[in-house]
């Protein structure tokens, strides 16, 4: 049985995390899912217009799901210094982490059910030393000691209505595209898919159309060398693993409606890939889901937007959406 | 005013071709706009399924506005030897040049108001010692020695109802991409745009949106250097040569429906950056347009499709789009 709210993070205090967090929880809080945000109280407060008399200090997940009709509840883990809206700063960056380490150990000793990240932005963490390219591979450290049955992510999902893509690269420059692929890494992104379709989305047989990487996926390797060398091999030897897999498919075939209906899970080889189409099909909603973890955990599938930050402008659509999500897969894990 | 039909070259024999020439006849011989097919009547005969009776082998392109609403009329070129559908040969490769390099004098000559050309394969050309990643970079070199007044090409434009892409790359692999791209290719391919947005498709002030290489756009250079080191260095020199364009923008972001309507076309960086949005957009009905050619050309947006060549089973979709632009190109150059 599921156990516990879900841990919703707070992201970058600067970005528009605060005020979609208020959003969602007007729109969830009669139906749920519930969930516990793990940040800075006031600057909740400070996004929720209302003043703070919305926002509840506290101390369990167990008294965030009583609280959470009547209040946004949050384990409150104050900023060092306060933070305005639209201005980010390295200043925060320590807070931020911790938000997310303190959010991964409730998960991970079973205090809640699943973990929702808000937009962190990148550049205000490194200057601060923090040394991952995004939430996802940090959240693969953070999980890295904890037993998994099963083929190991982290390997980011982005799911809309009628497409699900998967990623082997997420954030390496084009440049280093070529030497970061491998066979080995195409084979565990594709086990981590399918193995994730079954489990957490209730696929029983799962089919994975995989993409190239070059342009008409390498014509017959007389545009680029990848597809002969690294996802061919790839694609056989999944399916000598028993998944359901096909490809390599020009990328720019994949995505068109008569295609998607054949295919669970786009195995994509790189970040704009996967993104274009998910962005096209639905540019609000679409949620990123981390597989392959000992956690549940599911994102918004966009940034800090700094630029409309602290205006009331940033939609809720995906978070509300990759709240669902997250307490669905939980709902199913823990069948 | 625009003088003659246009030339639509045959393609490869063993491909989808000949049949959706045919098809694409039967649509537009009452309306226009009427074309010479240049290649192999016989193919074009087999293809039509009602035998030889509606291909006229004619000699001029006058003659075949003439013949048109009762033929296809086809300045015959025969191949050397028979090809059957769905299996290419390279010993048709010279032919398939040929027909080409017709149609192309055609329209340099003045006798057709533009080029239309059926889908070719490149490794059957490539076996027979072709030397050109396509028909767009071949179309450049046979139209090279010929005046033209403004920014040059042929850059690529794929174009449906809704959404104009416009490459600075096109058939290079990805590995390739860092070392090709350059300010210069950048800065040409948007005046190449920017131009033919105004002399083509009539839009006085057209805007451009330029988009990154990288995942979020390099990420201000956290994500790889080509945003700050080529691609916005390119958008300021846009600008300051009088182009609207702004960017890099992030792919992912450049294509939902909220976005399109910012920009008359889009400039993307490699193939499928362009291809996946414009191929989710209208799977069937894209139109390729060579920008920047003294000659007008257009040609479907898919390829050969060996695999179902020679069934009655492909569309003609893009075909009869293609045409339909390139006729509309032709009489606007001609005003």
């Amino acid at each position: 049985m599921k156990t516990g709210p879900l841990a919703l993070t707070l992201g970058d205090p600067a970005g528009i995390g605060p005020e979609i967090i208020v959003k969602a929880w007007a729109q969830l809080r009669q139906t749920g899912p519930a969930f516990l945000v793990v940040g800075d109280s006031q600057s909740l407060a400070s996004a929720s217009g209302s003043g703070a008399s919305i926002v509840r200090r506290v101390i369990s997940p167990d008294e965030a799901a009583k609280v959470f009709p009547d209040a946004i509840p949050v384990l409150d883990i104050p900023l060092r210094a306060p933070v305005i809206s639209g201005q980010p700063t390295s200043a925060a960056a320590k807070s931020v982490i911790q938000w997310i380490e303190t959010a991964v150990g409730l998960a991970l000793s079973g205090q809640v059910c699943g973990v929702v990240t808000a937009p962190i932005a990148k550049a205000p963490l490194y200057e601060a030393g923090f040394a991952f390219p995004g939430h996802t591979e940090f959240l693969g450290e953070l999980t890295q000691a904890t037993s998994f049955d099963g083929a190991r992510g982290p390997i980011m999902m982005l799911a809309v209505p009628g497409l699900r893509t998967t990623l082997v690269t997420v954030h390496e420059p084009i440049a280093k595209l070529p030497s970061v692929l491998s066979i080995e890494k195409v084979v565990n992104a594709g086990l981590v898919t399918a193995q994730a379709l079954r489990r957490d989305f209730g696929i029983e047989a799962p089919r994975l159309a995989v993409a190239g990487l070059n342009p008409h996926a390498g014509e017959s390797g007389t545009i680029g060398r990848e597809e002969h060398d690294i996802i061919a091999p790839a694609v056989r030897a999944l399916r000598d693993l028993g998944v359901d897999a096909t490809g390599p498919a020009p990328a720019d075939s994949l995505f068109p409606e008569e295609m998607r209906s054949r295919y669970d899970a786009a195995l994509c080889m790189y970040h704009d890939q996967a993104l274009i189409p998910v962005k096209m099909l639905d540019f609000w909603g679409g949620v990123n889901v981390t597989l392959g973890l000992p956690i549940v955990r599911t994102s918004p599938d966009h940034g800090t937007a700094f630029d409309i930050a602290g205006r009331g402008l940033a939609r809720a659509d995906s978070l509300i959406a990759a709240l669902r999500m997250a307490d669905e897969i939980a709902t199913r894990r823990a069948a």
